[in-house]
């Protein structure tokens, strides 16, 4: 039936518009897609990772970090692939809190590693990056030279709503990076609840970035951040700041000495450094080749990698064994009547733990 | 048939001796049995305990140690019905490398209580008490006059094969101690693995008792212990060991400094003591009671100890479930060939771990 031509009541009036033409032919898009998905057969990402080529290892950082289950089945194959070309590499762990300028650390770092001739990947770990607090690394910018960098790989952290999450993306994202070739793996994260714990799980040497001046060495240093530095390194030790720095050099160097040896029998080491004048920076990094050198030579190294790789299998285990049980409807329902009793003095904690377990 | 009479071929012989008649009858026992188990009823026993009768205290610690499911049964009924007479007590732990002089402390410190009209109960948590090497609190002649205090009952520490097994059982002494008035529970232990931080999750008042001189001070520290500590108590502080300790006590003092404000708000304290000669012994109190003002006031006190409380309960379901997990026939038999898998490179944590899950 013809349409029957509007009459209008005003001249105040538009003219219907002309239908824009498709600017593509759907049939040309899937095939385009279907193409590119056929690309990324894990054959060719794992020989593409191998020789380095940066796009395949952003692609394959991709499918570890989905959440959809398809991806996850051929992130592991990948990863399975990859690993007898990984674990070739020194793991850094760097934690401070906001404002000790680990972004400024890790441009002057980073740099002066490739200089020397290093592939240098920085990662980090951070549970709260989903939330809107925006993420470290996020903001690429705060690293300028790194991330132009051809030697240098820059990946922000991965999202997750739980830490184990975002600490097992990293670990094997890890090994990607060291398949591709990059021999200098840097974790940087933030004192966030238990992230330190994890990324000292997954480093070779972890190194804390303090400030001097203002009683910050006196402050804010969380429970067991110390025992677990390799190193403490002082920012900003610049201008003014010197004197402050060398006291604050003082303190930690008493403080370090106060804890037993480490299994490594590394002493830990108090530093230096202006990342912004890119002062005492070589200093790190010769600290580290020495904190190898020890840790190689009386097999601590691999004796600390084999842990780990042990600690991350139980860990998992452990973790879906609890959310298995919590997040069962049964628990869910009773779980907090059952504390509320507790904390009423109506039962012990181990009544009510039996009585939830035969649920 | 009549015996035949033996015939002998030689004169060395001896004759058959007579039996030996029963001491006792068999019905006089069972009945003496039957009214023993009628003897510890439930109800009995509780009235008892909260009227503060000793035995009906330690027969309830028994069924709580045993290992028997009718006597874990009766245990957990007893204990459910002393919940609402217990909780009003200081509990304090204390602990301290072997040859601090614990027992000696304990002993002056208990004896300072009872004389101030508290009573006192000494538990302890070894959990390393099981095997040859005795177990603290098992040698109580070295508590000589606790011992025969009679506002003072001491209890070895519960025998066990995992921490978590003897940290339990503790508890639950602690409540019917609290039960029977006992309004002061001082818990030893030494450091052996995890038993400081599960006695630390089980008191109020954690103290760490420290030899000075000998460059201890700097040493046998475990990571960890003197950010539980709420308390440093330097022991031997006499004779020629009082320079030393003074030394010892502004190197603690400053150590302390290090550590970010505790949740109790409570400044940990450094004090010198002479348990032997019982001198500085009412200075520790004074500082527990300071503790106890601070801890109560903000709230601190009964929030930790409901704290406490979920930690307990959240503890134990969870070892529960992976001692399930680790001690079922198939996890047992794929567990290690995993780890060497992982070890070797093969595979990674977490596809390890998720094909255990799987089974």
């Amino acid at each position: 039936m013809a349409k029957k031509k509007p009459t209008y009541k005003s001249a105040l009036h538009e003219n219907d518009g002309i239908k824009e033409p498709d600017s593509f032919s759907a049939d040309s898009a899937n095939a385009i897609k279907a193409k590119r998905q056929k690309q990324v057969s894990v054959k060719h990402l794992v020989s593409d990772i191998i020789s380095g080529h940066i796009t395949a290892l952003s692609r394959a950082i991709t499918l570890v970090e989905s959440t959809n289950a398809s991806h996850t089945k051929k992130a592991n194959e990948i990863i399975t692939k990859c690993l007898p070309y990984a674990n070739n590499s020194i793991r850094i762990g760097i934690t401070g809190v906001p404002g000790v300028g680990k972004s400024t650390f890790i441009e002057a770092f980073g740099s002066y590693l490739t200089k020397k001739g290093k592939k240098v990947a920085v990662l980090a770990v951070d549970p709260s990056s989903s939330l809107s607090r925006g993420s470290i690394l996020g903001d690429k910018t705060r690293m300028e030279d790194l991330v132009k960098d051809e030697n240098a790989f820059i990946r922000p952290s991965p999202s997750g709503d739980s830490l184990g999450g975002v600490a097992r993306k990293t670990r094997e994202t890890i090994i990607l990076c060291e398949a591709a070739g990059f021999d200098t793996i840097i974790i940087e994260t933030v004192g966030v609840g238990q992230s330190e714990t994890a990324v000292h799980s997954m480093v070779d040497f972890f190194l804390l970035l303090k400030l001097a001046g203002a009683g910050d060495e006196l402050q804010g240093i969380k429970r067991g951040i110390i025992e677990m530095a390799d190193a403490i390194v002082i920012n900003k030790a610049d201008g003014d700041n010197i004197k402050a720095a060398k006291t604050a050099k003082v303190e930690f160097n008493r403080a370090l000495h106060l804890y037993p040896q480490k299994d490594s029998s590394w002493s830990p080491k108090v530093s230096l450094c202006s990342a912004l004048k890119q002062e005492g920076i070589s200093e790190v990094w010769e600290m580290i080749e020495s904190y190898i050198e020890t840790s190689t030579s009386n097999n601590y190294f691999e004796t600390n990698r084999n842990n780990q790789n042990k600690f991350w299998l139980l860990q998992t285990i452990e973790e879906r064994l609890k959310s298995n049980f919590y997040n069962s409807t049964k628990i869910k329902a009773e779980l907090q009547t059952q504390i509320d009793l507790v904390e009423a003095g109506k039962t012990t904690p181990f009544v009510a733990a039996e009585y939830l377990l035969s649920l």
